[in-house]
């Protein structure tokens, strides 16, 4: 530590709770708000998958915060190496090298889908999906990017445009070569499928026709998270991901793969698309990566890519690519991951607790439409009527029955993520099978609160 | 510090130079670079103003690396709030408060010009532009943004289709609603005009034409670095901001002060803004805010944008926004620089020690065709010739001079800011006087050396 330690009088003052909060009133602008209706709890502590409110309520956190934290709050494996790189180096230019940088890109490559072999450190995903999709255009020298329905790239303008979920349409006016299809989404297929096999063939049929009447020489990429995440967590039918690739291989397309949300062992494999062996050009990733306790993204480049910014100047680039500090974390991060089984782990939970125990759940609870997920990444769908399967909140909104539901959760200790008529359960993958279970327990008594107040 | 202090084996290994150099070349893509060329210095120590390469030699930095370390490297105040933070607690949601976050905002809205009272965190000043452009569009409803030839706004793609510099040039294929402007440059004058005075008019009369022809009902924003920084340090004449202040108000436009690399002192003034006493609608920062020892940047917003988005959703957000180690680092800094006076440093610096001694400079070398700046902000612009003013390396290029210019400061133990004919002098601000000396010195030196050989 430094001989400062402990003597920014502000950070000292940010200690107490109230202030917290009258300030972020103040002068804080929050995002997808609007600003006069933002009533922001102040987290005050955070110890592995507990979170404290300014009450003193502590709160088991079934969000992982934006699901990023995937080792849990204040690991100490990684606030020491954010320490300790703190104390030796914080920052140097993109243009310099160093060993923390150096490091991270050999561990993020070392459990990479085969080939993807080069690291282009970003601040996010945003600006990681940015940087994917201007690299496919300059290598394939074609100007669209196809992407689905049912999405989220981020937030800056093309990644928003790319984005297939409602927070795109506000921000479209400027949209310039992003084309939207149709996934496969069983549970509401767009293709009147009655079986998993049935809605891959069909959603492959469909990508397929697109691909033609837009015109395969004009598509640079397929942008792809593995698993949608905020929009669902739809976990693709098996084939469909390798038809996806056998479609770009056939046109000439290149496959990006979003692993922002579904890698770094959310989905019981270092990346989802592990899960169907494809090997995509390019793979975007961010907060799993360090567990979000630095800004971090980048790019995973195979050799294809890689090879025409060879001798060719990349034209793109940002002051923070590869910060030290950010690096330094997600080496710890990755190492404790690989010391632990952490991703071994988030399999087990997802087999051996989060699959029968949600199955479970949604055997007494009539609002629970579908059950979907794998490793430490679920959700449930919510209806009002199972037969017609009519969500419990609109498409990108939300109703009355989602929000004492989620009030019911907070009241029982529990932080849960609801989006549109979802929750989705995305705790740390260190979560115990305990704690899963308790989450999971209180989410079953907030069901039966809520459905009983409302439904 | 935690337990594990010093435990993790790759950041053990990542002290190994050779093996930071060797793993840089395997794993590593460069921001901006045709990848088979980039032979990276790795960084292996750094102490104010001065870094240390592979081969153990130290160099007097006056890049800030990238016009961001305006503390220098490792200031102990700055390190103590990261590690301070890091104990405490990393990360939190966006959609959360935490007390560092908001005491970064209080900090950062009282040095702001006047009525700048609300921020929207980012991580970084290339999303700070594209969510500034995107709050100017929604709020007035107008889809163009008008930015000026000779500007940088960031490497996403709206903020590069706003840059007014050769890095858009092979990203500019999704341009929609950008339209560039010539702004004042008395040196190379778009307006043939012969003194400030008439360069200044000139440029207010050419930039109302462009409003009147692109049609002011059209326009949502002038995006204008207060001082232009990579493109030139070109300090605007005295009413050219003022003047541009009046157009918008004129018409409607909101104006964006982009404060990223000019903002936080560099200038002598808090933000650079402030020496016109001009008041813009947004205000962009990152890089200094907190030396860019964490990911940082965002937005100001005056009352007028802050109430659209009071009780209508602002339709943007970003996981990171408002992390709490990257605005503990910013409270830091601040407090810094306000407890030891650094912005008043800094203009000091300026007008006691590189004003004259650069003039001195220019005085015994015929490559210097102008030296420009304020604060710890300035350029000198190299020609062959100075009655033709021929660049030493054409816009946006290099020559043997400008390489072998660099070359020699390297070897003398400065490490310069190059770009095209420019070399920018940008040191920390907390440089000592005869730091700052003894770095002209050297470059007195190195341009005669370098003269000699390809003058």
């Amino acid at each position: 530590m430094s001989e400062d330690h402990g003597v920014s009088p502000g950070l000292r003052a940010a200690l107490d709770p109230e202030r917290a909060y009258e300030l972020d009133r103040r002068h804080v602008f929050h995002s997808w708000s609007a600003q006069a209706t933002v009533d922001p709890m102040v987290i005050t502590k955070a110890d592995g998958p507990y979170v404290w409110d300014r009450h003193g309520n502590r709160l088991l956190d079934f969000t992982s915060q934006l699901v990023f934290t995937n080792l849990g709050h204040q690991h100490p494996a990684v606030v020491g190496a954010i320490q300790e790189q703190a104390a030796t180096l914080c920052t140097v230019a993109p243009s310099h090298a160093n060993g923390a940088r150096s490091e991270a890109a050999r561990l993020i490559a070392k459990h990479a889908p085969d080939g993807l072999d080069r690291v282009f450190f970003t601040n996010g995903g945003a600006d990681a999906n940015e940087h994917a999709i201007r690299m496919a255009r300059l290598h394939t020298g074609r100007p669209k990017v196809l992407s689905r329905y049912r999405s989220y790239h981020g937030g800056t303008q093309l990644a928003l445009n790319a984005t297939g979920d409602p927070r795109r349409w506000p921000n479209d006016t400027a949209s310039t070569g992003t084309v939207h299809f149709f996934g496969p989404y069983r549970y509401r297929s767009a293709f009147s499928a009655s079986t998993e096999e049935e809605e891959c063939q069909r959603a492959l049929a469909h990508l397929e026709q697109v691909i033609a009447l837009e015109g395969p020489s004009t598509i640079a990429a397929i942008l792809l998270e593995s698993i949608p995440g905020t929009a669902g967590i739809m976990v693709p039918p098996p084939g469909y991901l390798a038809g996806v690739r056998e479609l770009c291989d056939r046109f000439g397309i290149l496959l990006i793969a979003d692993e922002v949300m579904s890698g770094f062992g959310r989905a019981g494999e270092w990346f989802a698309i592990q899960r169907d062996a494809v090997v995509p050009d390019l793979l975007t990733f961010a907060k799993g990566v360090n567990s979000g306790y630095v800004p971090l993204g980048g790019v995973l480049l195979g050799e294809a890519v890689y090879s025409t910014f060879a001798q060719r100047p990349y034209p793109g680039g940002l002051t923070y690519s590869g910060h030290p500090l950010a690096c330094a974390a997600a080496v710890a991060t990755i190492e404790t991951m690989e010391r632990d089984g952490v991703v071994a782990g988030a399999a087990e939970l997802g087999t051996e607790v989060f699959g029968p125990g949600l199955a479970e759940l949604a055997a007494h609870h009539e609002w629970i439409g579908e059950v979907r997920g794998t490793g430490v990444f679920w959700a449930l769908e919510l209806v009002t009527d199972r037969a017609s399967r009519e969500p419990l909140a609109p498409y990108g909104g939300t109703s009355p029955a989602m929000t004492e539901l989620v009030a019911a959760c907070q009241r029982r200790g529990l932080l849960p993520f609801a989006n549109a008529n979802r929750i989705h359960l995305v705790p740390p993958l260190t979560i115990t099978e305990e704690q899963a279970r308790t989450g999971i327990d209180i989410l079953d008594q907030a069901l039966t609160a809520a459905c009983a107040k409302l439904g």
